[in-house]
């Protein structure tokens, strides 16, 4: 993204005019979008034309790597699979890995509510130490703020990660063709479910769990067999200066978490101008997340996800990258769920097995507050 | 900073049995050290030894950089002479500043609260967006959650920093000598009592400002003239490698935010096992300053500053030091407070014009809270 300098004869263009700020601005969905492009993005980076992407590449004396950041605000702190302070991790891994970057130094900061159990800080430190343990990234540094008792819900995370880059890969969403295939990690709706059930807002049991971990793992696998097959029609992943004219074979990746797979795919669509095809029968969903969002009246492509990731990848490419995740631990359930075409440009329309298809738009308003 | 691995035989050490977290566990003071050398740093970094420093130096893929993070609380969101906004881009940049770095980019985080109107925000994000420029860092990404209304008091923000290390810059309290010269860049207390007149908890009129600033340029002053001349005894900044046996030019820098210069000087004080000894009347504090520390009955050796810091340079560079300060803009204050002695080893005695003497300890407790 670019920065503003002093002889900007343009000022940015500052959309959002809503009077204040609210839940649904935080949701990940239609209203984060429109602060964030309309009033964040203006002003913080100048009248920038990218796409936003989940982790930032910058240089620093000629190398290249990635840098991301979030924080986290998840209630209850612990939840069936997970824990805020996993969240943490995993959430700032997962970005990282979907810009196509090895996760590999972070720092952490926490505001904590006074009065806080010593015992409940130290059950969050433990665990995002074993999670950056697990996903192969080291903490190096952090900071810590208390504010009064009443304020900050226990206590509020913040990560950031940084990255060094897959050799060979360069996603760019305007790089998208029609024919392109649209790979999923795994199960959707997962993590929001979890969240909803454990705040007994919902009457209904289930042995979901959250399904936060790293998806660095997964990404490796299609860039590994990105790099190492050299589908027509594209370039592999290293070495791709051999045929320049080709495209990428790995264009676009995603972790679908606020907002979920629709918003994701709607954000794709729109940067991309084209139309995302997915085949509902084939997008994996276990039955509590179903049941969960009859009940509600939701639909799972609305739903947060925590260990997921979509990837557009060239039509040569898709057979040889869906094995790679089936044959990855954690993979097996991975599926190739749609495809690109020319229609209906900017948007995402699902298609059923009996022949139904409807428009699904991005998230709108925010029916799970809090959820990461 | 090391990190744990699985073959670690001796687990790490917590010390911190405090049943609950406390205002004075984020003042920056004796408190908040307990609780990061007790509880963070022994689960999140491993038992390492390093001197924890307000930015750690890593490398990604053989490039070396300074990495640091902050979490800012600070209320009121506007005071005079500056805003959290402003606070939350100056205090990561100084933190890169002080270990040696130059400021590269930044990804920042919001947490908000419901209801916060949206012109309240804007002026943060332009405040932030001007102090950057100013600063000459990028922002290049971030992330926004919104939590209820009446959470997160209006605004949290967390900025993250990436610098580029100042060539021949080898910081290391345990390469601090006596007779080693301790600089200071300006007036001390500003900021801490600013804010507190700002809450209107105090009956005393001032025209104080906080001292919110990038003091970058004046860290880079100083590094120029370690690097330009060849102090006998010491190692100039670059072409180090000509005299390996000979110690550094610049041997520890801090920006002396919460818990304020003493706090700063205690913990240098610890690491280097030396003693450090102020000259008090060379110390500048404005007249604002020390009437409200007289009021409060509070040290201005305690109260934080936001646009100052401290260095121990070689004596043979103490001078030249002091004259580059002082000729950079907003240097002009600068002066040599003190030096390195044997004596009093691990503690920091002030000395007062009339002869007196007393040890003044780091910050106990929280007089001043949610400051930064």
């Amino acid at each position: 993204m670019s920065n503003n300098t002093k002889l900007d004869l343009h000022p940015p263009a500052i959309k959002f005019h809503e009077p204040q700020i609210e839940m649904a601005h935080g949701a990940g969905g239609k209203a984060s979008r429109r602060l964030v492009e309309g009033l964040f993005a203006p002003l913080l980076f100048g009248s920038s034309r990218e796409p936003l992407n989940d982790a930032a590449h910058v240089s620093i004396d000629g190398t290249r790597m990635g840098i991301t950041t979030d924080s986290f605000v998840v209630k209850p702190l612990v939840f069936p699979g997970g824990s805020i302070g996993e969240l943490a991790v995993n959430g700032t891994v997962n970005d990282l890995a979907v810009s196509g970057a090895r996760p590999e130094f972070m720092v952490v900061t926490f505001v904590l509510e006074a009065g806080l159990p010593t015992a409940t800080l130290k059950d969050q430190i433990e665990a995002m130490a074993n999670a950056a343990q697990k996903a192969g990234i080291k903490i190096v540094g952090g900071d810590t703020k208390v504010v009064e008792h009443g304020q900050a819900d226990s206590m509020y995370i913040t990560t950031t990660g940084v990255g060094s880059l897959l050799p060979g890969i360069e996603l760019d969403p305007r790089s998208v063709r029609s024919g392109d295939a649209i790979l999923l990690s795994g199960p959707i709706g997962d993590h929001g479910i979890t969240i909803l059930l454990a705040r007994g807002e919902l009457d209904f049991e289930s042995d979901l769990r959250s399904d936060t971990r790293s998806i660095f793992p997964l990404v490796e696998a299609i860039a590994r067999v990105a790099s190492s097959t050299v589908p027509s029609g594209a370039r592999p992943g290293i070495g791709s200066d051999l045929r320049p004219d080709l495209r990428p074979a790995i264009l676009w990746m995603r972790d679908p978490t606020r907002g979920g797979v629709a918003t994701s795919l709607n954000e794709l669509a729109r940067d991309c101008g084209l139309g995302i095809v997915l085949h509902e029968d084939t997008i994996p969903v276990h039955d509590g997340v179903r049941g969960a969002c009859e009940l509600l009246g939701l639909d799972p492509l609305h739903i947060a996800n925590e260990g997921q990731f979509l990837a557009v990848v060239v039509p040569e490419l898709a057979d040889a990258a869906l094995h790679a995740l089936q044959n990855t631990p954690g993979g097996e359930h991975a599926r190739i769920i749609g495809e690109v075409r020319e229609e209906p440009a900017g948007a995402v329309l699902v298609t059923t097995s009996y022949g139904g298809t409807r428009i699904i738009d991005m998230l709108v308003g925010d029916p799970l507050p809090r959820i990461c």
